[in-house]
């Protein structure tokens, strides 16, 4: 059967989603847990393969297993052999030939600015911390000309694989509580470091280094070099991925 | 010049405020850094000695130099020489003679329970984790007898060394957001344990092992085996402390 995984991890500690040679990852942590638990050797597939760094409440993964342990049994015994910093939050059986990256989905993000005259060693690994003022009223109105379906070639690591760079963004919303304002960006997909990048240059507009309507130029000159820059890893976390039918 | 110091830390990885031989303290790091920005001998006099794995947002420390840098400036300049979780939030000038315990002063503490039925990895270094359903009702109800001067000798570890257990507690608020549930208490001093010892036994009673009119009995006592288990350190953050003319 195939079993579906939604995965919490705090990605301090680790070299993001991929398994790489010699590093600390998501995915070999979990294929080495599962592989304990089954016997069987794993590979998991992820949904969404994030950077060093970046944090997770809602990420999704499958695995194919021949055991009979029931699929919803599968999150408490996995957790037994995870590092505290990851967590299986829900496992459930999915047909055999769902596939997390190919079906359509919304995922949503929050990244997360810490905005204050002092640093905040409580929030420091989940937060990018920014000292100066910056306008939530110009970034909402920057926001609004990144929403709906665009090519976002200027939004994204010029190390992309990407065939297309067109996406569609459906919401950006942005709030503040205490000293922490949240980007909450929900979209049918995001290229390499889109979002860190989309939140980069929000950044630069609620400083008033950069008009709002200057995303709109951005966004039109299919050029890296004209958007701003890549916010820090630990600002962003993936909250949830919703698919028809699944989850 | 004695120069005052609001200090917030990740309580995480050190073994509490107070200098050890041979172990990380908050205590430790302080003088060591302000050592190496004055060339002279440091001693901090902190105003709350937390426990190992107790975090801060504003406890209080003082220290006396010779040194000619202005009392505002040590906050940056000392944080340059600090790890990435202990931070100097703000640092005054205060009269030679003020000593941050010989004084009057208003502590509030939080501590933060994460309930839900799954952990979460990006909250576990700063919340204690509650897997069953708690009461708010009945918490609030058990936290009544608590308000008020009394003598809390069985909400206070064994191990206390202070002459008193007479402590006054203003008030003890308790909320809930999303999942996790904030308990603020605030007081003119706190025994050894006794705020861990306060939330260990309103979690009994939100949990419906022990009857809200309980706690009273339990305070009456004047005996630490009668009152509940002692919470887990790292949902603990010592968040203010108020002191009239001085901050």
């Amino acid at each position: 059967m195939r079993v579906l995984l939604v995965v919490a991890y705090d990605g301090t500690e680790y070299c993001g989603w991929q398994v790489q040679d010699g590093q600390r990852t998501v995915e070999g942590v979990l294929n080495r847990a599962i592989t304990e638990l089954t016997g069987e050797e794993t590979n998991v597939i992820g949904a969404s393969r994030t950077d060093s760094g970046v944090h997770a409440m809602g990420n999704l993964a499958v695995f194919d297993t021949d055991s009979r342990i029931p699929a919803e049994k599968f999150a408490p015994a996995i957790n037994r052999g995870l590092p505290e910093d990851v967590r299986i939050r829900y496992s459930t059986e999915v047909p055999a030939d769902f596939h997390p990256r190919h079906c359509e989905s919304v995922k949503t993000y929050e990244y997360r600015v810490y905005n204050s005259k002092t640093e905040n060693p409580l929030v420091r690994r989940y937060t990018y911390f920014v000292r100066h003022g910056i306008s939530l009223e110009r970034m909402r109105s920057a926001a609004e000309f990144l929403i709906g379906e665009h090519d976002f070639k200027s939004f994204c690591s010029v190390d992309t694989q990407a065939k297309s760079t067109v996406r569609t963004v459906y919401s950006i919303d942005i709030e503040k509580t205490e000293d922490i304002i949240t980007f909450r960006i929900r979209g049918n997909g995001f290229l390499y470091n889109m979002i860190r990048i989309i939140v980069g240059t929000l950044l630069l507009v609620g400083q008033g280094l950069r008009e709002p309507e200057e995303v709109k130029t951005m966004l039109n000159a299919c050029d890296r070099t004209k958007a701003g820059p890549t916010a820090p890893p630990q600002g962003l976390m993936l909250k949830s991925i919703e698919i028809d039918g699944i989850c």
